[in-house]
Formats: C-alpha cells, sequence, structure tokens
C-alpha cells in the first residue's frame, strides 16, 4: 500500500482534553499489527506523554523534525512540535487547548503543502471550545479550505463518508431538513458530483467513476406523484452529468440502492440530504468509518467520531476508525492518479 | 414455533400475472426446509397448476374446503376457491387479474375473522392494474382497513418492517419528503407510537416495548440549531408517551441509531418519513424484510416486494421474503398478550 509514498502522514493532535490522544497512542501500539504508514503528530509532546501515563500505555514520545519522523515511527511516536502546549487534561478543556488545536491544523497544512507530509490525518476537536477562543469558521473542514486558498480562491470542501464498501456524499449537510429541501439545486448536485469524480480519479485511482445519486422522495417521486423535486431537480443533474461523460445514475429510490449487492454497482452513492447518506454508512461500518475531505489541493481524512470528552483518559475510546483514517489517507496520497 | 396455533395461515394470491404465484409454488416446495406453518392461498388452482408447469416445477395443488388445508399441506400446495379464476399469463396482467386479486383479499379477511385462517400474509398486487377495474382505495393497506372495519370505524393501520434484528414503522410514509415535514405532528407520533406498543404487547409478547424515535433533522436537530422541528414536535411526543408509561427514547440523531449495538437498545425505531425508516432495513436485510401491518384487529404480514412482472414465471423470484412473512405471521399469530 505503501509504494511511492516515502513521506510520513501528518496527524493533527485535535482537542488536547478530547480522545484524540487515546485513539493517536492506540492506533500506534497497534502500528504493526495494522501495518500502518509512518505518522507523526503535530502538537506538543508532554501532552501526549501524560495521556500514556494517564491510560498507563508503554510509550516512548518522541519530539522529532518532520523529516526525521518517518524513522523514528518504528520505536517511537513522533511528535513535531507547534510551539503551542497543551495542558487540558482528559474531559476538561482549558484555555489552552483552542491554541493548540489550532495551531496543530495550520501547521499541518504547512506540512502537506510544503511536502513534508503525504496527506493529513485529523484528529476531532470541539468546535464549542474554539469558539470561546475566537474561532470564526463553521467548522473544521472550512477552515481547512480556507487554509487551501490559493490565489484568494477557497476551494468547495466535498464531505464523504467511507468504508470498505459503501462511500457516501452528502450534496447538503449540516442545516435542517427544511433548508436541505430548499438549498437543494441542479448546480450543488453537479458541483458536488464534479469534485466526486475528479477526486475518485486522482485520489482513488479509479478511470471511470460510477456514480449513483439518490432521489430526495420516497421511491425516488414515483413519477412525479411523490414531489416534483427528482424531475426537476436531481435527473437534470444527472442528465448534465452523462452529458460530461460521467457514468451517472438517478434518481435512485434511496431505500433500495444500498444493500450489499446494490453497492457493488456503484463506487460512490450521493445522498441529497445528511441523514440520507449517512444512515446507510453508519449502519454497516459505525466504527470503521472513515470522514474524507474531496475537493482539497491534498489528501484528509479523519476519524467519524466527535471529541467522546466523556470516556477521555479511560482507555475505553476506540482507535479503529482513527485507523482506518491513517490507512486510506495513506492509499489516498499514493494513488496514481488516472 | 406453531404451539398453540391450529389453524392455518391464509396467503392471498395477490396479482396472478406477478411473482405472487412463483414464490408460492418455491415456498410450499421449502415448507420442510424451513419449518413453515401449514397455509393455503385463497384463489384459483388451475392458476397455480398452470404456474408450476411454466416454472417446472413438480407441486400437487390441492383444492380443499378451509377445514382441510392444514392436513392437506403436508402433501399438497392446498387452494381454497374464491370462484374468480385468474387466467392472466406470467408478465401478462388480463381483465381477470383485478377481480381475482381482490376476490382473494376479500376472502382471506373474511377467512380471519371468522377464525377459518390465525392470520392474513397477502402476495404483491399491482395498484394500477387495479385502479383499471374501478378499485379506488389508496393501496393495499388501506383496503384491509376498510375490510376491517367494525361499528363504520375503519382502523388505523401502521406500518412496520420488520427483520429478526430490526423493526422499524415510518410515522409518514408515502408522500413527497416536504408534505411528510409539513404532516408531522406530536398526535401523528403518539397515535402511532400506541399502536406500536400495543401490537408489540400482543403480537409480539413484549411485555414493555422500548421505542427508539428518530429526530427528524440531522443529529436530531443539534438543540434547535439544525431545525426547530425535533424540540417542538418530537420532543413533546416522546414526553407524551413516557407519561403514559411508554420506554420511549428521542428524538434520537437518525444516523447513529441502527449500528448492530444500537439495534439492541430498542425493539422498534420510529422514522419520521419513509426513507428514514426504510434505509436501514433494507440495507441490512433486503431479501428478508417482511412488511407487517399493526393495528388491525387480525395479523397481516407480507413480502417487502413487488410484482416484479420482467421475472414473473421465469424462475427468479426469490421466495425468502414470503418465506420471513409466513414464519412472522405464525409467530405473531401465536403470541401469548401480555
Amino acid at each position: 500500500m505503501l509504494t511511492g509514498m516515502a513521506r510520513p502522514l501528518v496527524l493533527t493532535l485535535g482537542e488536547p482534553a478530547g480522545i484524540g490522544p487515546d485513539v493517536t497512542l492506540a492506533a500506534w501500539l497497534q502500528r504493526a499489527q495494522h501495518d500502518l504508514p509512518p505518522f507523526y503528530i503535530r502538537g506538543d509532546a508532554a501532552c501526549l506523554t501524560r495521556r500514556a501515563k494517564v491510560l498507563g500505555l508503554d510509550v516512548r514520545v518522541a519530539e522529532v523534525g518532520a523529516d526525521e519522523a518517518a524513522p523514528a515511527f518504528a520505536h517511537a511516536l513522533p511528535v513535531v512540535p507547534t510551539g503551542r502546549i497543551a495542558t487540558a487534561a482528559p474531559g476538561q478543556p482549558d484555555e489552552s487547548s483552542a491554541a493548540a488545536a489550532i495551531a496543530s491544523i495550520e501547521h499541518a497544512v504547512a506540512d502537506v503543502r510544503e511536502h513534508r507530509a503525504a496527506a493529513v490525518v485529523t484528529n476531532p476537536i470541539a468546535k464549542s471550545v474554539l469558539y470561546k477562543a475566537g474561532f470564526h469558521h463553521p467548522g473544521h473542514t472550512e477552515f481547512l479550505a480556507e487554509l487551501a486558498k490559493r490565489d484568494g480562491v477557497v476551494p468547495q470542501p466535498v464531505m464523504m463518508l467511507w468504508c470498505p464498501s459503501l462511500a457516501v456524499v452528502p450534496v447538503t449537510i449540516h442545516v435542517s431538513l427544511r433548508d436541505a429541501i430548499a438549498q437543494l439545486s441542479t448546480e450543488l448536485i453537479v458541483s458536488t458530483a464534479r469534485i466526486v469524480v475528479q477526486d475518485l480519479r486522482s485520489r482513488f485511482g479509479i478511470a471511470q467513476p460510477r456514480l449513483a445519486l439518490a432521489g430526495l422522495n420516497p421511491h425516488a417521486g414515483e413519477d412525479g406523484s411523490l414531489g416534483r423535486e427528482d424531475r426537476a431537480i436531481v435527473a437534470p443533474a444527472v442528465e448534465i452529468l452523462r452529458g460530461e461523460g460521467v457514468d451517472a445514475r438517478g434518481p435512485l429510490p434511496a431505500d433500495t440502492m444500498f444493500h450489499a449487492a446494490a453497492r457493488k454497482t456503484y463506487d460512490c452513492a450521493l445522498g441529497m440530504y445528511h441523514d440520507q447518506a449517512l444512515i446507510p454508512i453508519k449502519t454497516i461500518a459505525f466504527d470503521e468509518g472513515v470522514n474524507v475531505t474531496l475537493g482539497l489541493p491534498f489528501v484528509r481524512t479523519s476519524p467519524d467520531h466527535g471529541t467522546a470528552f466523556d470516556i477521555a483518559g479511560t482507555g475505553r475510546a476506540d482507535p479503529s476508525s482513527l485507523i482506518a483514517a491513517l490507512k486510506l489517507a495513506a492509499r489516498m496520497a499514493s494513488a496514481a492518479p488516472t
């Protein structure tokens, strides 16, 4: 899997009071078992060392430069310092949390853009903690898009949830269901699908990606008797995409798109709203789902869970999703664009 | 499973040109393998005999009275005639289709209400065929509710999709997503949930049913920032139900409700709209899902597929869902009410 990927992955610290340090330490300990690619943390070595002690884990943490991270990885968890310390105790974000989390993201993006790292994997942050410190972006992904700005143009990030048997993209995301219907447009579906196709080609090595587009309404509107949007909005988007040579199908009845045999007929499903896309993947792959941001000038993956303050420092956090995110980031970074 | 159920199940003919006869013959042939309860068809013996010949199946069809059906079942597929013949060839509904399908449903309901049969299992009908013949009900289930009318009161039927690891009920069903939001009310959620609770007790033998109610919006509205309906409509319904002693939880984020561990924490999930309830169950149990109608004065189950005219008479129809529907109907009919 790592053929051609000499550079390590950079993993952000995330919210230092959350489970990011826990799953990072656990993933590093399982590096051989899961054949993990070399990675380093952008953060504060002391924070990781303290968490290892709380968890009773035998992990050597090595403060290194980015170029020393890959060789160090076999014997220690490499940390490349950001200059911001993180003092927060598990479950207790403090005034150091926001600055440490933000600095880690900024440095990680700089590392990947300046070719010190192959891809960015992000640990979960707590938006409410960042907002109190003056963070003004709607979320983690929008902040990454802002950092990826070039010549004043901010790329359109597209959220994909991925597991080995299914990839889904919600066309509208964190808005009410009512607003999702209002926001849905042929243009939004097409612009989202174009980014999906481009990244399936360049990051997943799929020469002719097959897209399945869900209908908004039950039974994809059943010829218009169950809602007009599928004919008026979704079907024209499929036509435009097909006119561009994209292997796109839809609008399809969403309830019959996601069983095992159906999943084999496409490379990515586009849901028209959050739950339509996320219910199927979280039903079949709750612990191993990976959040992938398409549309950025670098690879970014993330475990598909939050900071889980309630279990930080307890040893109960499951590293499966982070492990899957690290493996997928390495695969994406080394994919030969087609 | 059949302890206490001496009466056979009555299975309707469904659309005679569809796959109903195919899956019926296949299920009967697999009766020993699946330990199926005795059942008989209300219909036309010649129709079944012809289809067996088309399919090259060695099935003896026996025209019997309802009281002879159970003993006959071991050696022949019992058919209790309705007096309406069904001449339609596979995939070719004709002028006999509607009358034969409707008569079968009417006789089946009479059989169960007059204690000749333990429960009704319905084969799929083609609404478009029935409409041409003057059928004026919105669907199969509404027709059954009309036939179940007593003292002029039509019961409120509630659709449940069931598989061994998940039961779901959509609160709104065959309406556009926009209309589903408009129709959703605290009253509708509560009246639906009451029927679910009553039938989980009386038909499934669950003394204290646990209900999980999905939020309408992503993340169940995230404290109101992603839509008002979860606080204004769903949460009050949960409160009313809890006030009545029902073990109800919600509104819950729909995307994290349906993975294997979550499914073990409730007996039935209520989705606020069609796809929210049907995506998870069809994702995990596409071929073995059973459609159950709650709220009727008798047990009714149905395979969760349509007439599939394109494969009728080809031998490609999968009887798994009918087999599951027959087994569940027997279980429900013999459940000790609690």
